[in-house]
Parts: C-alpha cells; structure tokens; sequence
C-alpha cells in the first residue's frame, strides 16, 4: 500500500473536529446542542445577493476570468474607497474564499522552512495553510487580560530572523474579537518595514466593529504598498460564506504577478457566486446597521451573562462575533466533550470550541473556549444558564 | 521591498497567457480571433441545473459540508455506478473544481522533492500544481504517430525511483484527445501496483468518448483500491465550468482522511454551484446523445479539414475536444504570435495554443500546436482555411 505524504499525516485537524461525534450522539439520545461553536452567521443573506442568482440569464455557466471579473473587481475598488483604501481594479485578485487568498499569499511570499509571525490565539486554518506551504508558524501570546491587544512590538523583534518573512494579523480577530487600534497597525506596519517583511492582513470582519470604534486597514497606512496585503471575504460581510468569493489586494506588482500564476493554476474563482458578490455590493446600508445593532445587542447580554458565572473571566471584544472565556477547568478539550457526552439540562447542553486549536504554543489556551454569538439572544440566554450550572456540576479531576 | 518566494517566482504561466495581448491588439485593428485555444465548452448547460439555481429558496447563503453534500454525493456514487465504478457517499470528497482535486491529491501524497510521472504532452496546469507542491513531474514522452497512445511499460519501468511516489494519466487526453484502452489502463494499474506507487487518473472528459470506444476508469481495475485515485469535474460533463465543482473520490481511507484535512481548512466547496451539480445528475440522457454528435461531427469535419493542409500531422482524438497538430514551423510560439500580429485573412486570424507548454521536456512539442473544437462548425471551416492559408504565407526563418 503507497504511503500517503508527511505533510498529509502533518495537516492539522479542525479544532472542534474531535467533538462532532459526541455531539451527533448526544443529539441521537434526544438532547438539543446549542451550537456556541461555529463561525456561520445566522443572519439573513441580503435579498438583493440571492435575487441577482435567481434571476440570471446565463445559458452557459462558463469560466470566469482568473483574477475575476473586470466588473466585480471595478466595484469591489469602489467598496474599499469608503473604506478609507485607494486601490484599483488591478490590484484586486478575486478568489475562492478568504481561503483561497491565505493559500496563495502563502505560497507566494514563502519557501519550505520559512516562517511567519502571529499573534495567538489566532484562527486555527492558518496551521493548515501554513503545514500545506511547509512554513512555521511562529506565536507570539496575547493576553486575556488586556482583551487581546497587540503584544509588545520587542515581542516581534525578538523572534525575527533570517526565515521571517512575514506577519499575520486579523482584524478584527478571529477567535479574539479584538480591533486593532490605529497605533497598533501603525506600528506593525513599520517593524514590516524596517525588516522587509510582508505584513498581511485578514480583514474578513472589517465591518464589525463596534462601539463607534473604527476598523484602520492595513491599506489605510502610508508608505508600506510594497509590504501590505490584505485578505478579505463576503462570507461574513454579507452572510455569504458558502458563495465562496474572498479576495487578495496588493499594490505589490511582483506579488500580485505570481498569485495570478497560482490563481491560472485553478482557472477562476466560482462564477455564480462572483453574480452575488457583485450584487452584494449593492446591499442597502440600513443592513449593515441593523446587523452591527443585533451583534453589539447580543454580545452584551453575553459578555454580561458569562461575566456572572464564579469563577469565568471573558475578554471584552469589540469586533467579530466571537470572544475567548477562561473557565474554572484544567482541560477545555474534555469539559466540552463532557458537556456532550454526560451533561444536560432539560434537554439541552452546549458546544463550544477548546482555545487551545487557536494557540500554536504548546499547552496554552488549555483553560479557555472560544463562543461565537452567532446565535438569537434566546438561545444566547439559554446557553449561558447551561454553561453555569455545568460548571458547577463538571467533576473536576 | 520584501522578497516573493522562489516558489512564486517558478510557478508556470499559462501556456497561452504570453500570447493574450496579441490577440487583444488584433481585435483592436478590428480583426476578428476564431480562439481554437480554449477548453471552455460552447455547449449550453442542462436546463434543469441552472433552473435549480434560479428556483433556490436558501435565505442564508450558508458553508457546506467539507466534503460536500451528503445528498449530491450519495448521488454521485449512484452516477458512477452507471459507469461500472462501485463507490459510496465516503469515497467522495467534493472539490472546488477538478483544480482543487489535483491540488489536494498532491498535497496528500508527496513532500517536497518527491517525483510523479506523467505521460507528455499533458495538461498544463499540472506543472502549476506540482510546482506549488515543490514536486517533480517526470514526464514519459507520447507520439503523434500512435496519437499519443500510452507509452511502453519499459519506458515507465526505467525511471520509477525511490522518489516516486505516483503515476498521474489524463484519460481521454486533454491535450492529445487520447481515450486509453482497457489494457493500457491494466498496465497502468498493474505497474503501480507492483512499484507501490499511486495511480491518479484525470477522467474530466470521461464522457467524451467517441466511434462507440468506451472509457476505462481507474476504479473499475479490480485489485487496486489503495493504490488508485479519481479526479473528476462537472466543468466539461455538462458545460458549467464556471460552476467550480469536481472531486476526488477513492477507496484508501488513509488517503481520504488527510485529503479531508487539506479540505478542511479551506472550509466548504461552493453551495451555489452543489445545487446546480446536484441537479444536472437529472440531465436527460439525449443531452449527452446530442453533445457527442455534435463534437463527433465537429471533429471528424476538423481532422478532415486539417489533413488536406500540406505539411500538416494531425492525431486522430478519440475522446474530449482537443487535438494535437505537428505544422511545418520550427517554432509554433513564433507561428502563433505572428499568426495573431501580422496574418489575416478577410478581417480574420485564428489563436492557437502552441504545445511547448503541453511538454515537460525542454524542446518538445515546437512544432506542435493544440486545436480545441469547441467551435461551431462554421467557424471551425473558416479557421482551417486561414491556418492552411497562413501556413503558405509564413515567412520560415
Ligand atoms: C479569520 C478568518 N479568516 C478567513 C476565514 C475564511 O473564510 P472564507 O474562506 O469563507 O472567506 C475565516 C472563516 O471563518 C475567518 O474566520
Ligand atoms: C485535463 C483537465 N483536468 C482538469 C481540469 C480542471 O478543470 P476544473 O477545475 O474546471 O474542473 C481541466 C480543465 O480544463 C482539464 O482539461
């Protein structure tokens, strides 16, 4: 029998990946999982996104272009302007998800044995990337206890070397939901270039940001176009995460010159869901509010929730939908496998991810689960109560 | 300014790409391009696929499964029982086109430096993907004069290493045209078996086979389930390119459960386009009657029209919508640009793919171009006559 690769046996496994069969079997004996897990918005997917693909006259779904439509990527350059981003359709390249725009940065800017820099806890698919490219992922800790911030810039410059060529961030953060200040991404900005190093951005929950804060784009500051990429992605935006279009944006002419190469490789991004991303962009602004109302509306009742619970502390996020609790246990792995396997409260138990697929450190995150707010505030509600009486009835070891 | 990777800077351009701006200068002179150079079908797509589509009542445009759909790969494991191939829903992974099958399949069974065989010329796009893995390809030279039947086992035999680690056919041959038979396809099989090697057949065009020939699949050679792997697509079965659905479907779960992990952290294949690939598994079957005599008919008037040009070698395909054609030009790169630049005939040229890109070894394939038919008939005559009548004017250096 051939053996399959090293890299194969090396690609890490979804965080939560180990939990799906408790939770199946917990749903089979009848007990109700509220899902604290995921990153799939409940919210609706604007109308006018879903109308533009019923209503398309294509009689042959054909091949779009590589980097996406000229259209589209004219539109998407409008988009960026409110946003305080010059670019131009040609510094666009449309892709496959945000996921697809981590691969090919990825691949373009790093070698087998490179390495790049990110502040952990981070979104665990950036291991798989990272594995699929051969390059090391290089953590530097953020704490709970400053909700996440930006560590120390002599953190960063401690642990770049020769094989650094570049640094991650997203925001906001995915797991943390911390928005980084304006100072932040500046400084970031200039260790990028004092070393030469690419600093690159996921920007996928740009528009959540709450508190009247204000999201600053890698793109918004001076003097970095050749170190500065972003990655971006209506999957959040416009609760669309199964059409599939993300984008990378570069004013870098030599990378965007080679992650067009990768992007010929796979021929073009997804035609059907370029129709709805394109008329996505057309989604009234009175969604966004109502939307940014909901999330900012359920984060509180959560955040204040958890807060009560003895012996839980819960950074404060003010971008994402997602925030980080430390709970009172040893091992988040098995108290969420616990919670599916041997807890409910009239009928219901919850699932949460274990922090700990978002560290790269070995051992940290060990005490801590990331909760997505992605669901209705009932829900919410319930969730909370079932986390607090589990908690007092988990049988530590 | 930061450096790109020297993976970047070695991924393949697409083999027509160099050629693009010429033919845009032509259409600006006004002369019209007949593109013999695309594999984008001019089929139209089953009606009853992009009326699922239109008709589609999701109100969140939500990730799918992974691996794809329960339903469309329970279905999938139907269709291929039509085709003497006997799978379940879990021997299917579903991709982001045929593209992203390869690429993962790559991935999955070869770490940097490892070798993989492949008979040239063939698909381009195959460099591209091996060159983002840091893999090999080997190429094991085909003929025109047996239009580019397999070549011998001893070939194969006398460069199999310690290094490879798989055998990859296209089959029926984008670019020869070439449908392998049963025994070739036994051999293959066989070989692989005996080196412990993988099998990995491309059958995108599965379909497209022609003169009552059937098509051979790897998973239908009893005996070599570990060893075998399939990759498939929607893109040119029911001309929905644009769609981006594929798979990658074998019986080694080893190999299926890291493949798995590599689609995992790109989330979810389109859901738009599972609909539409779900629903085009209802195409009647005098859809496909019909795109077979017209691609029959379509070639037989090309290879026909191709022979009468003096000087002219062309392959007989008999399956997918390509063929191979040895010209009396030293360089076809040259004859193609020129063709674009400098020739017309009544306001007319033709763009041609010149088959450089098509082979691994370095020289290969000069004189060579690659003629899709994926044209109306009309267009098709009128693109012969200006090659033939191009060929008398070029001026030979
Ligand atoms: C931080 C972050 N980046 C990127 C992605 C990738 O999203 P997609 O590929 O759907 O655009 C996600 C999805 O959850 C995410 O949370
Ligand atoms: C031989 C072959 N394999 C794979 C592909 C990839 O097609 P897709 O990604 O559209 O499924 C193509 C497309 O032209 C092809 O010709």
């Amino acid at each position: 029998m051939p053996n399959i690769s090293q890299k194969g046996l090396n690609m890490p496994s979804s965080p939560i990946r180990k939990l799906v069969p408790f939770a199946e079997n917990a749903k089979k004996k009848g007990v109700n999982v509220i899902h604290l897990n995921i990153g799939q918005p409940d919210i609706k997917t604007p109308e006018v996104a879903l109308n533009a693909v019923r209503n398309m006259k294509l009689d042959v779904l054909a091949y779009s272009r590589t980097e996406g439509s000229e259209a589209y990527r004219t539109k998407i350059a409008a988009y960026y302007k409110q946003h305080e981003i010059t670019v131009s359709a040609e510094d666009i390249i449309v892709t496959t998800g945000g996921s697809e725009a981590l691969s090919f940065v990825m691949g373009a800017i790093m070698d087998q044995g490179d390495e790049i820099i990110i502040p952990e806890p981070f979104y665990a698919n950036y291991n798989g990337f990272a594995t699929n490219n051969g390059v090391t992922v290089v953590p530097i800790l953020s704490s709970i206890e400053n909700n996440f911030a930006l560590p120390p810039i002599a953190d960063f410059e401690k642990v770049i070397s020769a094989k650094t060529k570049a640094i991650l961030i997203c925001n906001p953060g995915n797991p943390t939901g911390y928005l980084y200040t304006k100072e932040e991404v500046e400084e970031l900005a200039q260790l990028a270039k004092k070393h030469d190093l690419f600093i690159i951005a996921d920007e996928v929950y740009r528009e959540f940001a709450y508190d009247n804060k204000k999201h600053h784009s890698i793109l918004s500051i001076d003097g970095i176009a050749e170190n500065a990429i972003m990655v971006d992605s209506v999957s959040k935006r416009y609760s669309m995460c199964g059409a599939r279009i993300g984008c990378v944006v570069s004013k870098n002419k030599e990378l965007m010159q080679a992650i067009l190469k990768f992007a010929q490789a796979r021929l073009s991004p997804p035609t059907l869901a370029q129709i709805a991303s394109e008329a996505a962009l057309e989604t009234p602004n009175n969604y966004f509010t109502a939307v940014i109302e909901e999330y900012v509306s359920r984060r509180d009742l959560l955040i204040k929730g958890l807060k009560e619970i003895p012996g839980l502390t819960v950074a404060e996020p003010s971008g994402a939908f997602y925030c980080i609790a430390e709970l009172p246990v040893a091992d988040t792995d098995d108290f969420a496998q616990w919670l599916l396997e041997s807890f409910e409260l009239d009928g219901n138990t919850v699932m949460v991810a274990p922090a700990s697929g978002f560290y790269a450190t070995e051992g940290k995150g060990k005490n801590q689960i990331r909760i997505a707010y992605v669901l209705e505030e009932k829900e919410l509600v319930k969730a909370i109560t079932i986390l607090k009486e589990a908690l007092k009835q988990y049988p530590q070891t």
